[in-house]
């Protein structure tokens, strides 16, 4: 196991595939995770979970405002039918400064329709919803939507495949490139600002129909590019 | 030089960037081209310079409706402003059972916005648009917005990518396929209805802020494909 990190980060949403893929794997990366959940009961349960996967990870266990209180990168994972009331129940506890990584995906699923389609979210993305939903001040960066829920929480599968991050300012991108970069067999790409958000949440039914397609559990890559890209 | 191919593809918008391109690599892969262009002067010259890219092509200038009708198969590459007129042009001389592979990019810079950014089309998406404007018994696929058109020139570019293949029928899709993996280093990726152009079409922006980003020609590859796609 590596060095453990001074500060949690908290993944909201842990319950969930692909917020349970994160927190394990940030976890074997010897990041200190705040598991959040709807209840802190299913918060501990979780992080029981969790622990059973990486014996030697640090979970803690807290409602999602909880979590959010304890850490300082917050990872927003939850299904888009969610995303806003979550966003409302942890306002006050999002603090400025505090980085948010929302991997929130409005597939039509949301709404009983196919997940291969998208439903219009009026901000543009998901992500551009978070940033007005947040506090001011609070930094809101696009990542890991077309990372599997499945590869994630199966420790054995080498991700190899690029994360593709979107957000207004280059600080922010770099800082979430970082932690997610801890996460072996991940490269985060820049892929420009915030509003690109909505072509990158999109790869997400993108590759659902690929999966199904083919039966695997497919990523993305960028070719060409350089060795270092957050220089 | 491969074989040459019997039936000649038409390359329509092939004076353009992308145009060109597909058109030398075809060509440098056996196929026939037939050069289509809105006036035949134009069309002629840019045969004249395809055929000094590629001394061993066979490439065949006409205008547009020429060339759909020298042609089987039709790859529709022209910019998004004139996707609309070029196909009420040609519509007289397309024919049921031909297949359309559309290529067609709605970039917001067709309106003078930026490149990175797109407009949204009250069908979905251009390939949807060009399904709708092209006649009965037309099949349509759509492919090739993620491939650099300064790639494809540079026939020293190893291109090494995947092309995003989108339309309602299997077969033509196959079809597409087998065409386009003519070209060294393109291999063709099922990604599902043709509904999802809409996000492969936006991939364009999403790569073109890439690019400016990284100084690159930046390609996508789907990850963890098994080896046989179109069995």
């Amino acid at each position: 196991m590596p060095e453990i990190s001074p500060e949690p980060v908290a993944v909201i949403g842990a319950s969930g595939a692909l917020g349970f893929g994160l927190a394990v794997r940030l976890a074997l990366a010897g990041v200190q995770v705040a598991i959040g959940s709807r209840s802190e009961q299913r918060a501990l349960e979780t992080a029981e979970r969790a622990a059973a996967v990486v014996p030697g990870g640090v979970f803690a266990s807290h409602d999602n405002a909880g979590a959010v209180r304890a850490a300082g990168t917050v990872i927003l994972s939850v299904p888009f039918r969610n995303q806003s009331e979550t966003l409302a129940n942890v306002r006050d506890a999002l603090r400025a400064g505090q980085l948010l990584i929302d991997a929130t995906v409005p597939l039509a699923a949301a709404v009983s329709g196919k997940a291969t389609r998208m439903l219009g979210v009026w901000q543009g993305s998901a992500a551009q919803q978070a940033l007005e939903m947040a506090p001011e001040g609070v930094r809101v960066v696009s990542a890991l939507h077309t990372v599997s829920a499945t590869s994630l929480s199966d420790l054995d599968h080498d991700l190899a495949q690029d994360v593709l991050v979107c957000g207004d300012s280059r600080a922010d991108k770099r800082e979430a490139a970082e932690l997610i970069e801890r996460i072996d067999g991940l490269r985060c790409v820049d892929c420009g600002r915030l509003e690109m958000a909505r072509t990158t949440e999109a790869l997400t039914a993108l590759l659902i129909a690929v999966n199904s397609r083919y039966k695997v559990h497919a990523g993305i890559r960028i070719t060409r590019l350089p060795e270092r890209l957050w220089e």
